[in-house]
């Protein structure tokens, strides 16, 4: 159990940390962590993170084909055609849908084509249905003459053979999963996904299908915790209710930290009477411990440690803190250690709202204010929902927050605010 | 098989509707369904939908408790105490984490006690640690008062018993699986997953793991199609490429519609030589044919019917112009058939950013432009991704997309838009 010099102030906590600090510091020190990587079928694929770049090894589309009902033609023979000045062509084949194109379009005559028919040869252009009026079975008018590659996909148009499809650590989103499906890929290798572990300790905690004692308290931030893990994209596995004293706390977070990528456990990290935390983090080192207590309420008594590659997180008891903890510091990590890169960096879609109230802040903190929204006329209002960290139904009542960052002293009631709808 | 009178432009369809009049054509039909309920356990119930408003079967919490670390106090004790002027406590018990708190806090006394700690008989405020200087083991002083209620969260202050702790339509995210887990709920009564069958439909379109001959292409919009679903919060059942030869056709979509809330299939309300969907999905009903055609680009072709009270959607066979389809129609089917209510009706996060050219539109038509988004130092610039609706790399390079109206002509360089990210 060493006594770092940084863990000193009255409280045994080192001084505060900024978030942005706090966070930098982590990854910083992830930096050369690799994941294991799986090669799965793509239909498994969905809101998988590409381990590598994936190259199309042929054009997609492999030929051209009509995007419209309609006919083709040589561009060139209907140049100048409308409604007043028609033009005149010679149905002289029609293309069908799922078999290749017979036969070659010669000048002054067309096939019939579908949506999504090939192309026959000598032809460069379609006319739509719309277009045409009908003569007889061998004979179309052309009202509305079109150009060169009007009304088609060119060959390689939607991806050329060579080029990167999509590169490594791409979140596969439904349309990327199609992409790779119309480029006949059927196993795509990804990042495994992150297994987080989820302690939740305290002699006073109790799961949440028993009936409390006077002093106990039903653990909701298992759950909570879950919740957020799961929409992050990585697996929990729970740990249950660990006791606080050190001899089965440090066995069983031995345990969680070889089984699992991330370790969170709630509820040692504030400075109560038992607590345990540092001294276990320390024990799992090195490197241990790299943060304790960061500039931002709720939130301000995490501990964030390494033991070798994996990171734990000590959140605070408060579910309130412990979500706000998860959203700034654990989101990110799982995000990073699963390979994923934004390409850009995407901004993270938020709702513009009017403030009812003014909110007060202490310089050099950020502060975290959960509001609830409210339809106006020509937008919304945002409603402050103040309550103790503690109180659970708080978050529950929330659909977002807005921030107010460490330079700031409050914002002033109508005031025009940011607000984070919760993921 | 009918005629109807509202199939019956030159393409075998009817007037274009505007994409809000067929979406509540569409649900005003739904609005008596009643989706299936299940009961299941809280740690399964992430994500989905109360099919009955969760009452308090107690207060939460069921105790005053302590959000500090530090002494438990009458407030009248330390009222005035200040760092030049403090007043001195008898330390006379100390409360335990998980553990009823003994013995009343009298005149003059405090009792130790640790955050989330019961607060004792005869207290009514909490001094922080960091506001008292340790005298000796029986005494400490307080540097700084507080008033009655100070760092304490009052039993039933997060939620009251016989309050409605969620309504029923709620989707249930992290924290309100966590503020059940406090009260104590171990089970939760929920709408079935929705469950939505999957056909594409083309005798030109082959597996995505098989090699195509000239004239085929790869079935890209079942695996597409199937991501959405998942992300929609519902179950795919995938029925794979059917032959759109009506005795194929038409008895595979009976079992669709057998076995699911929803039916999506794809390819066969483009209006192609052998399109079958109007006359198979009049064959499905009654009612039949809802809408056929919609002033959406991509999209337009869209054919939405009901066969009883199951909608089934003719998705255009162009990937780009399903997945649209998929956006505008069939979410907020899921979303309205798993009972979810949003209080209130919630924005969409967007992000503003800057257009990079110019985009012209057809008055009455509301046009679906995709955009990459591109960081600028002062906030995001939208590149338009122009392509055709066959070209689902179009998507899979875009972020996001932006809307054209049905009352705009179109867009100039440089104008602020609102641009949607992909959910």
């Amino acid at each position: 159990m060493t006594d770092k010099k940084n863990t000193k102030d009255m409280l045994g906590r080192s001084g505060l940390v900024p978030v942005r600090q706090a966070l930098d510091t982590l990854l910083g020190a992830l930096a050369g962590v690799r994941i294991a990587t799986e090669t799965i079928p793509l239909t498994e694929a969905f809101d998988r993170v590409l381990a590598e770049p994936v190259i199309a090894r042929e054009d997609l589309p492999i030929q051209a084909r009509s995007t419209m009902d309609g006919f083709a033609v040589r561009a060139a023979d209907t140049f100048g055609a409308s409604q007043s000045m028609p033009c005149y062509l010679n149905i002289t084949g029609e293309v069908r849908m799922g078999e290749a194109a017979f036969g070659e379009v010669k000048k002054g005559c067309c096939h019939k084509i579908p949506t999504g028919g090939l192309l026959p040869q000598g032809a460069d252009g379609v006319v739509m249905l719309e277009h045409t009026v009908p003569i007889d079975d061998t004979m179309i008018e052309i009202v509305k003459g079109v150009g060169s590659g009007t009304n088609l996909i060119q060959r390689g148009e939607d991806i050329g053979a060579g080029k990167e499809a999509l590169p490594a650590g791409h979140l596969l989103r439904p349309q990327d999963v199609g992409l790779l499906a119309g480029l006949g890929v059927s196993e795509v290798p990804v990042t495994k996904k992150i297994r987080v572990g989820i302690l939740s300790t305290g002699d006073e905690i109790i799961p949440h299908t028993s009936i409390p004692l006077p002093g106990q308290i039903r653990n909701i931030n298992t759950l909570a915790l879950a919740g957020l893990v799961r929409r992050a994209g990585a697996v929990y596995v729970d740990y249950g209710i660990v006791s606080d004293r050190e001899e089965i706390f440090l066995p069983a977070m031995k345990t969680a930290v070889r089984e699992n990528d991330i370790v969170l456990f709630s509820g040692g990290s504030s400075v109560g009477i038992r607590d345990l935390g540092t001294q276990v983090v320390e024990a799992l080192g090195p490197p241990g411990i790299l943060v304790h207590g960061v500039t931002l309420k709720p939130g301000k008594p995490i501990l964030i440690g390494l033991s070798k590659t994996k990171p734990i997180f000590g959140l605070p008891g408060h579910p309130v803190s412990a979500m706000v903890c998860f959203d700034f510091f654990v989101r990110p990590t799982i995000k990073f250690l699963s390979g994923r890169k934004s390409q850009p960096d995407l901004p993270v879609p938020s709702v513009m709202a009017r403030l009812t109230r003014n909110i007060n802040s202490a310089p050099g903190r950020r502060d975290v204010i959960r509001v609830k929204l409210i339809k106006e006329d020509d937008g919304w209002k945002a409603e402050p929902i103040l309550g103790k960290s503690g109180s659970i139904s708080t978050l529950s009542r929330a659909h977002g927050f807005f921030m107010i960052d460490e330079d700031s002293q409050g914002v002033t009631e109508n005031s025009v605010i940011k607000v984070h709808l919760f993921k």
